[in-house]
Formats: structure tokens, C-alpha cells, sequence
């Protein structure tokens, strides 16, 4: 195993006292919640995480799994990337899903993530003001299936809500058995 | 990343002096080859490898992605495990896609995969007599995507090149940019 073959494939969010993005809230939605920290690192790659640390949720960017062809088209002509300028607000949500939605088929999870609960075209709407990314943790033993991150400017921040909010109601949502909100601002420690 | 949080899911192939399964021919379908090694030997979990190695590989059991229902009961039904005392031959084939694979999307894959290349119904034909177990490497940084691993008994041995010669044909394998065929015996060292 060698994980920093994923070079920038691979993140990590190291909570604790140091790093661009300053915590806001850490707020648990389903099951246990993590430790505070003041402020969260994002690293990538083979890049040092800071010294001391709360904890560490890492990810990796992979294939896609549900967007079909028309969908991913619309999504590379609409998404915004991260690290933009104005995109000052951000959220970190780790999801895991319980054994009985990983037990079911490909087809079965795309018919509950897309056909019942519109994940996608309810997440298109919010673009480009809203910059995702997902990682996976699952199959590196994380206690996380995905790490789900959002960058958005202030003026954004109830559009962003909106979407949380949409999500949550949906029978994918059913099977989410851990999930943490983690809020965040953007600001160089001085 | 703590992949030692995978448990069982997490295997090790440990290629080197020792270990139960006794090398026949290491063999490079496509690309190059790994260096030769006497025996191999699998690690699940936390198991330690061997002190002596010519090179480790490892793979992840992780949730399926192509198999659809019906063709799930099939296989549950017809499906063997590893480890029955009969199949003392053993083969470990590892694979890697190229980057045009990984960018189609889960349908335009699941088309090439089942709908034009039948590898789950080729499959089907040759259980229980060929037992399998499929390994993600992909996510973890591994160089091979996939480690295919089969169990058979030695009056099976034709059928199995039969199935090996099918699938290469296929219009999937014009994806495989990288394979090994490693063939192997059981036999405890004494």
C-alpha cells in the first residue's frame, strides 16, 4: 500500500490549531461527533500535515460512480473550481452510509441517489456558486465513506443551506448513519 | 488512513520465499513483468508478511460495482469459496485499465463490461468449479486497479484457460493496459 502513490489524488483535513480554513461550528447530524478544533488544514498529496493535530479524516478522488454522460456534460460546463478568490465559506461534511445501502447493486444505489432523490440535479442548481468535492474513504479504512466539501462566497451561504436541507430529506439520506457539519471561514493565521 | 481498519478486507500477496502457495509461472500478458519469486504468500488484516519479499501487492474487497440483482442471486447461489481443500491450483492475475476506462462513466463501463463483453455471464458458466475473489488496488495507490484471484481444482485447469482466453478477447480487455498472469500450486512448505 502505498497511499502516496495517489499523490494529489489523496487529501487530508487535519483538525487542530492550524491551516487556512478557521472553524466555525463542528455539529454532529447523525452519531458521534468529533473532537473541536479551532482550525482545519487541507493537505494534499505527500504535503506535511501541522505537527499537533485534533484528528485527521482523509479521502481520495476517484472515479466517477453515478453521474451518467449528459449529467457529467452539464456538470463540467456549469462547476466552479475550488479555491477561488471570493469562495471565503466552506463546509466539510463526512458522511458514512450504513451496510444496507453498500449491500445493494450499482443500479439500485443510482436509482435511490438520482431517480428518487434527485442528488445530482438538485446539486446542479446550485452551480457554479457552489464548488464541490468528493472523496472516498471507505476502502482506505477511514471512518467515513465521503468526505464532502463545498466552497462558496457569503452572499451564497442560504443558497447553500437550501441544499443541505434539500439533501437531508431525501431516501438516500435514509441511509446515512454518521454525519458531521463542519463549518468553515476562510483566513490566513496571522 | 488507517487501511488497517479494513480488517479482512485488506490482502497482502507477498511474493518471496515463503508463504503456502508455490509459483509455476509468473507471466507478463501486457507491459512489464514483476520480478520472479518463488512463493507467494497471502495476508489478510493485520497478519504480518513475511520478513523476506520480492515485492507485495495488495487489494481491497470492496462493494459491487457492476453485478446487477438477478445476476447477484446467481451468483450467491452458484458462487464457492476460497479455500476448499480440492483447488490446490490457484491463479493471480493482476490488471490495470487505462486512463479512457476511468473516465467513462459507471453506464458507458457497466455496457462494455456486461452488455458487450458478457464477462459476468462467462463467468457464471465456470462456478462452483472456479472459485474467484476480486481485490480493488485503484484507491490505495497500488499499481494493478484490480487482483483477480481463482481457486480450482486441478481437473479444472482447462476450463479455466478456456474462461482466461474468453475474457481477454473481449472488448473490456482493449482497456487492459498492464497484466500479469501468475500461476500457482498449494503446497505447505515443509
Amino acid at each position: 500500500m502505498e497511499l502516496k502513490q495517489l499523490g494529489d489524488r489523496l487529501v487530508r483535513f487535519v483538525g487542530g490549531k492550524s491551516g487556512m480554513w478557521r472553524v466555525l461550528t463542528i455539529r454532529p447530524v447523525q452519531g458521534d461527533v468529533l473532537p473541536q478544533a479551532e482550525r482545519i488544514a487541507v493537505c494534499r498529496g505527500d504535503e506535511s500535515s501541522p505537527l499537533e493535530s485534533q484528528w485527521t479524516l482523509s479521502g481520495v478522488i476517484s472515479n466517477i460512480r453515478y453521474v451518467e454522460r449528459p449529467e457529467q456534460q452539464e456538470l463540467t460546463l456549469k462547476q466552479a473550481p475550488l479555491g477561488r478568490s471570493e469562495a471565503t465559506m466552506a463546509a466539510l461534511i463526512p458522511i458514512r452510509k450504513t451496510a444496507a445501502w453498500w449491500n445493494l447493486t450499482q443500479e439500485e444505489r443510482r436509482s435511490i441517489f438520482e431517480k428518487k432523490s434527485h442528488h445530482i440535479a438538485e446539486g446542479v442548481k446550485y452551480l457554479p456558486s457552489i464548488a464541490r468535492q468528493l472523496y472516498h474513504g471507505r476502502d482506505i479504512g477511514e471512518p467515513f465513506d465521503f468526505l464532502t466539501w463545498f466552497e462558496y462566497a457569503p452572499e451564497y451561504s442560504e443558497a447553500f443551506e437550501e441544499l443541505v436541507r434539500t439533501l437531508r430529506k431525501t431516501e438516500e439520506w435514509r441511509f446515512v448513519d454518521r454525519e458531521i457539519d463542519i463549518r468553515l471561514m476562510r483566513e490566513s493565521k496571522g
